[in-house]
């Protein structure tokens, strides 16, 4: 029997049918390379009815190069960036950023993958001294690493924090609309309209097949950023390929659509899991994935049949995703599966 | 009257509907992401029989990142790269090689694109001497940004040169299909056949969507291209979108049949370029491509109805561009515009 | 009146009249530059009989390079160097080592400025997962930023637990002196004796006037050296200079006079400052500094008189430093000086 | 015999008697380390009166570091640096600058070591296209690698230009006392007053042991220098010793005696060499060397009693080179022997 990988990553889905159509819809006919098409105009236009018509948006391909190229154009090699431990940022892009940036990434521990003022103040250690990196950009996940969310108030505070410092506010927003679909708020109003600068706009974990937006509140901040995604390697030719992605994304909403639906499942997930005796959810279920402890001798069975990591290899703690493929029955035969493994004999 | 923008770029096209028609019979179900599926393992099999099987092949976004990080993976920060001043790498890659390998691009006059023995010979100096970067990567182009190609003895003797002085032979094969194409041999004899180590294997130019290979022919230099393509911002998580592509553009040579078609509307289009009087066609036309000597003014004419690149914004030769869409009819429009400016007075 | 800085650093210290006195006995005539001169190869050959007749030893200008260029000699950029988070590599060098390495330093929490294999052993994880920074080197300081020292047995431990986790041992030994005087050793039998990989030797804090040299245990970790010092701006012309310092640095044991001598100095230090009322000595005093907790008003009242740091600007433990030019006499007047500076009303 | 060294280097010579004394003159007491103390703050003023009281100054360990870290500060990573194809900066560095800064240098070819606008103009291409490096800084050498210098209304000519285009003029000025004393002018007259940006004042090949000196003309172009110095490695922790040889070398202008003498031994040279038949002198002797053309068995017997570089390993040109320890009689006698090695036969 195939192993089910649906709980692996949201990154295991396929693409939406609507993102799919789109692709084929922009297929016609001769357009100028790298971004000067008309399909591109349009769809930063309607980007920028979303973020705010003074805002900066380019598209890369990725999540991690939105993130390293999006800080790097606002961090000098003598900065750092100060990030919650569990950050994608410092974890899973093979030390990219400090390769590429030349930084530092100062690791913060926290509980939930959320970083907050005091959790950030101790930190902010050695300005002005020249044998110290500089503490220049703070930044936060939304939805985090850890399936919470912040709350516009927070993120002010941290915007606020950050800016007294002379520092900048960095959204890595993988799952924004995850967070905004739990949030019940626009994608603006929980980023650039708490005070964020940058922020790295994700589709792919949300239906779209590749292709990301690097969104700067602040032009200035974005004056060399066409430079720097080329000599990143991260400019498209055919770019009319991620317009057209992003076009569709918004159309209808369907980004909040599809980040609707797996957050409900994953809310569905997890009360399941709840009423299995010896399971604790470990982190609020909030954008479309559950943190769950389970003994270690279930999820070695589990794991002949399911795809899904440990949060981090030398703990019980497993990391459960969903997506806007996710289906009900799944979730229900999952626990289903659970419940055995937890009362099969050692 | 819209510009006409078919012949300033092979990026300007759009997609072959195989290729998107491929892109769509992957969609269903979850599979693992960045590589594990079985989409990319099969695709992977498959550029094994056409490359070698004892060849190791990754997939990158584009063709900037296939050569930086192909590159990358065999050559040292106090190396050096030599190249043709024409280059690709060299000239469109805003320093991103520079920048991320950390070496010296040394960059050879050539007259037609093409790098030789006894163009490079001059260039090996220093060898052993710390104060000087050390030759360490030949790089060509096949076909070349000149329109030329390289054919499979001229390869063998820069391998051989390369091999003996402790180098390594490189080929950007953004348009390798192009050059495979009018020399009439398969993809492996003008590459790995011919002593090249690595290969920037190209789709985007010629119907594909995005995705291009990096392939090794030796594995030993691939050892840590993992690590590196991860860190270089370049592994796609939804992979089997890439590999998808592939497939399709193996399946019935479809690269074979659009390279074709796009280096004969190149020869049509030279054929009647030739027959303009005060025009001179300037590089041999071999691959998808014809660059062209036009009057200024007639080039600014043209410039309000056709999209096309000066070679150098200083000089009057033009390069224009066939694809696998290229219409016989709009070739013969284009010189008839041509005529018509050229017998504009002033 | 003046305010006194030799408790603030042991670079505040001027340099050994033998020292001075070697600048000058070399100074005669003309030889290579770079290296390539009989001053320099005698006291590479002297350096070798002390550290290993198999080692390879180059010199740089400075501890920092020291330690960037010979960790960047065994670490690729996909790698991680796990450190005590108060070590220099990563507090005081400016983010230096990922700017020039592009590499991520993990830091490891620690009392007293030493690993353990207990320490360590948790941040091994991610082994090949390109997702993730590969563990590659392991750094230690000896003595550490905290003026403790590793046991030889300790470091063997070490040097075990990474060679079997295919990592290396790199050892900063800007104070090996101060170590080795303290634990009444040779300076090979607590460097690659131990299992070390890459020592940086350093001088300067010991009465040097700049130089620090770095040592390769196994030869083949240097084989590019040459290259990377030169490209990493570390390779002085007139370098019999640095020669004839450490070649005076080895004569009747300078090293070791001078390094006993500031270690004595520390420890009559501690005796005093143990004896006042309110003060606290923080860490076990080894080597040639002294950590103590001071009130917060003593420490304000103080620095009107005494320059020296804070070991963490927001706490009260301050660090006293004592150098081979450090007098008891001026031990005496300081702690007289912190007794009256604990009298004192608000 | 030994072979004689003399000519081959202006860095084979040792450290002038005064820059030695002012080494022993700073040697009592402490001082803050990292260039906070007084020797530092007098030096510095003592340096801005000859270079202008607005400028920012600041003091590294060598040449190469003194023009990477200057042209580090004024250059991001998409820009090239336009210069001469003979300058060290992009000849003798080990491709460092490519490595720190991670741009491009675009190599100019010139017969005598010196850019002019003429040859510069032509490079200037790409502006504003993202997919080429920028031009952003000139950097020329003076005096030259050649031996030549630029006359004052060259180096404003130049300056006019770059600023003309939004660029910068960097100078290395590692010959900067040479070219002074030739032209019988000032050091400032010959730098920042015709324009010249960041300046690299070096003192080593001129008398001193170490260090040099980066001199930004325009203070915001220095506003990070601190930063960049220490995470490029180049912050001296005992930074009184190089201050205090710059001290020296202003003292009673050591500098311009030691650069006339070695320019005056230079034309010594040539003048006997142009006595020579069979021997062709090949650039202006202007500095402290020679160009000559010897023929290419003549250069083997030299080279078994002199030590000198031919310009190009290929080529039958060498350099010799004189400092201000160069005898009279030296020269003669190798005048002398180089005349016994034309008389001989084959």
């Amino acid at each position: 029997m195939a192993i089910f990988t649906g709980f692996g990553s949201d990154n295991h889905s396929g693409v939406h049918p609507e993102i799919l159509h789109a692709l084929q819809s922009v297929n016609d006919g001769y357009v100028i390379a790298y971004g000067d098409d008309e399909y591109t105009i349009q769809t930063i236009k309607k980007l920028k009815q979303v973020f705010g018509k003074d805002t900066a948006i380019f598209f890369v391909y990725n999540g991690t190069a939105a993130n390293i190229l999006g800080l790097r154009s606002v961090t000098d090699s003598f900065h750092s960036i100060l990030c919650a431990e569990s950050a994608h940022l410092t974890v899973h892009e093979c030390c990219g950023p400090e390769n590429y940036i030349g930084t530092k990434l100062v690791n913060i521990p926290t509980s939930d993958g959320k970083l907050t003022v005091d959790l950030v103040q101790p930190y902010l250690i050695g300005v002005n001294d020249p044998h110290m990196a500089q503490p220049h950009v703070m930044s936060i996940t939304q939805a985090t690493e850890r399936g919470t969310t912040y709350r516009p108030k927070e993120i002010q505070a941290l915007a606020k924090f950050a800016h007294q410092h002379q520092m900048l506010l960095h959204m890595d927003g993988a799952r924004l609309c995850n967070a905004a679909a739990f949030l019940k708020t626009g994608l603006r109003e929980i980023s650039g309209a708490c005070g964020v600068d940058v922020l790295s706009f994700g589709g792919t974990k949300n239906g779209m097949m590749y292709g990301e937006a690097v969104v700067f509140f602040n032009k200035d901040h974005a004056r060399y950023f066409e430079f720097i995604r080329k000599q990143g390697m991260q400019l498209t030719s055919k770019m009319r390929y991620i317009s057209a992605q992003f076009s569709a994304f918004l159309r209808d909403e369907l980004w909040l659509r599809n980040a609707s639906h797996a957050n409900e499942m994953a809310h569905l997930l997890a009360q399941q899991l709840q009423e299995i005796p010896g399971i604790k959810i470990s982190q609020k279920v909030e954008a479309n994935m559950v943190y769950a402890i389970i003994p270690n001798q279930s999820i070695l069975r589990l794991q002949k049949q399911y795809y899904f990591h440990r949060f981090n290899e030398r703990t019980c703690e497993v990391r459960l995703m969903c997506s806007f493929t996710t289906q009900p029955e799944d979730i229900l035969r999952f626990a289903q599966a659970i419940r055995r493994s937890m009362m099969q004999k050692k």
